[in-house]
């Protein structure tokens, strides 16, 4: 089969690997039918997080299961299922107790030795405790297939910031990083009920997207300028939950900045300094909690599928730009440019 | 009247100052019955934070109320009160939900221009919203008014580090830190159900306290040797809930690494150099979240009053020393020195 592989910072390659098979009774393979570039990739295409020449990419796809094995008892040839950006057991602690994430049997897709989800096909461990069956004739239709595809992780990973933030009906919420996880963040915000949502983002196109998803307010300014427009929007006193999106020392400051006494950060942005715009001490007189880390979004799709389905949300508008395979490179470059938001692969 | 000034790291001295005078409506006088030094104010002690030649000092002190200014309501002459350790003026967003710590008209006792609770009386701003009435009979009791004093900052710091890691009914909990806070987390641990307590210490008089505190398991070792200690004892998970009550890098860090994945860290002790124990890559990959600060102990002090005047907790055991005030200078050396583990002040 093909897929995209990593050979060096902005050295990507579309190319022809070992077709997936059955390897463990408990795997299925799955042929992808949508798959994407994520945030965090061009940490890896930017050099920033060390990859092996030639490993595999891409941790979000939904297919077709295409093989079972033996042990396999949710899963048969033909089934649409979704799978979250890590594998994981179904039966350890963790798993039973929804931080998959955590599991000891688990993996992330397109660490070495694994497919990556920017492929033809994938070999899934573990496909009982990994994936979800989707409704089969969500197949034919394209638009929710796109959105179910936010499902494996850009929706339950803006949910689980939600969550650590500590949104509940009635909240002010800041988010802070307008990228496809940002905004999904506003959404999953809305959908708890938020009462006022403040989107700091520079970018239009964005920004239209956050008010579409339930953003009340939008602030473009940048740094301290920015902290003080969110002070200004909540009596001076900011947000009682506050969604960190990025990663970066400076997000990171601006999200303690703007957190209200008391409240709380729900932070999901892969750290990249981020630890650095901590102030403890800040954090300590001012009882600012921070929660949140690697989403376990597979605990989190039984409940956020339904209101895709229905059309209570609708995550599709984070994906701005779609490839075929072999347009996987320019996608990355896209992404990396900030020309795309993000990036469907359509295999 | 005499109080206790600090001059210089190491130089503490018992000088004739001002008697505190009523200046504002809604000041009481407060005549201290009991005081006491807090490890916080070692960093004082120790020239690691800063103070002002003369600065008053200590923020822990029970007494009778010897003069009220004429909007006083809730109390009068003669009334045997508490006060949690910063003052508030009762009225603002913050007191109304319970975060005093955050109140803009409030302030730390012994901060510059103020009294300090290590001193025959103290001026206390904002009486209504600040103080706490006790029972008239308690001022007979000796042990009771030793146990009561705790409240004005350590067995409700305590409560806050136990709240902010999350304990709950049959948590298990570990309590990095064995000075009177640790301590208090170890009761206030106990009194919210914790099932297993495991606490990490080395002084056998202290983790004596520890377990008649309610501590299940002891863990002298330090450093990676403690933390391994703590897996072992926790299935190799780790504890769901931990306090931090120290504030070092180390003592986080430790913090860190003995938290299971999906855990909760509830800090209160006061940063120098925490932050920098603080891994947020491996916090964001097991999802541990970090909640505390400065304790809002005023908001406790009606809910754990009633447990202490019962007996249901006494904190008392916490303090080893006693001095008059004069002796204050040498409690702070025994402190200093670890030959004491907290010291009440009788003026």
């Amino acid at each position: 089969m093909r897929a995209t592989t990593i050979h060096a910072p902005f050295d990507m390659r579309v190319q022809d690997v070992p077709d997936p098979v059955i390897q463990d009774a408990t795997d299925v393979v799955v042929r992808v039918v949508r798959a994407c570039i994520c945030g965090s990739d061009l940490w890896a295409y930017r050099g920033e997080s060390a990859r092996q020449p030639g490993q595999r990419i891409g941790h979000e796809f939904l297919g077709v299961v295409e093989a079972a094995g033996s042990e396999v008892r949710g899963f048969r040839t033909g089934d649409l299922v979704v799978a979250p950006f890590v594998w994981s057991d179904g039966s350890c602690d963790y798993c039973a107790e929804g931080l998959q994430t955590s599991c000891p049997n688990g993996g992330f897709w397109g660490s070495a030795g694994s497919d990556g989800g920017q492929g033809e096909a994938v070999r899934v461990p573990f496909a009982d405790g990994t994936l979800v069956k989707l409704p089969a004739d969500a197949a034919s239709d394209d638009h929710l297939l796109t959105a179910l595809l936010a499902l494996s992780d850009v929706m339950g990973t803006g949910h689980h910031a939600a969550l650590g933030a500590g949104v509940t009906k009635g909240s002010t919420v800041a988010v802070v990083g307008d990228g496809a996880v940002g905004l999904c963040g506003v959404l999953a915000a809305k959908r708890l009920g938020a009462e006022r949502i403040i989107a700091l983002g520079r970018h239009t196109a964005r920004t239209d997207i956050a008010r579409a998803f339930g953003a009340t307010d939008v602030v473009a300014e940048r740094g301290e300028a920015a902290e003080a427009a969110v002070r200004e929007l909540t009596g001076g006193q900011g947000a009682h939950a506050v969604i960190e999106a990025v990663g970066t020392e400076q997000s990171m400051r601006t999200a303690v900045a703007v957190t209200r006494d008391g409240g709380s950060i729900g932070y999901v942005g892969v750290p990249h300094g981020s630890g650095t715009g901590l102030d403890l001490s800040v954090m300590f007189d001012r009882n600012i909690a921070l929660r949140g880390g690697v989403a376990p979004v597979r605990a989190y799709i039984p409940e956020l599928l339904p209101d895709i389905l229905d059309g209570t949300i609708d995550p599709s508008p984070v994906f701005d730009l779609t490839v075929g395979l072999d347009g996987v490179p320019d996608g990355y470059r896209a992404m990396d440019e900030r020309t795309a938001l993000k990036v469907l692969v359509k295999p």
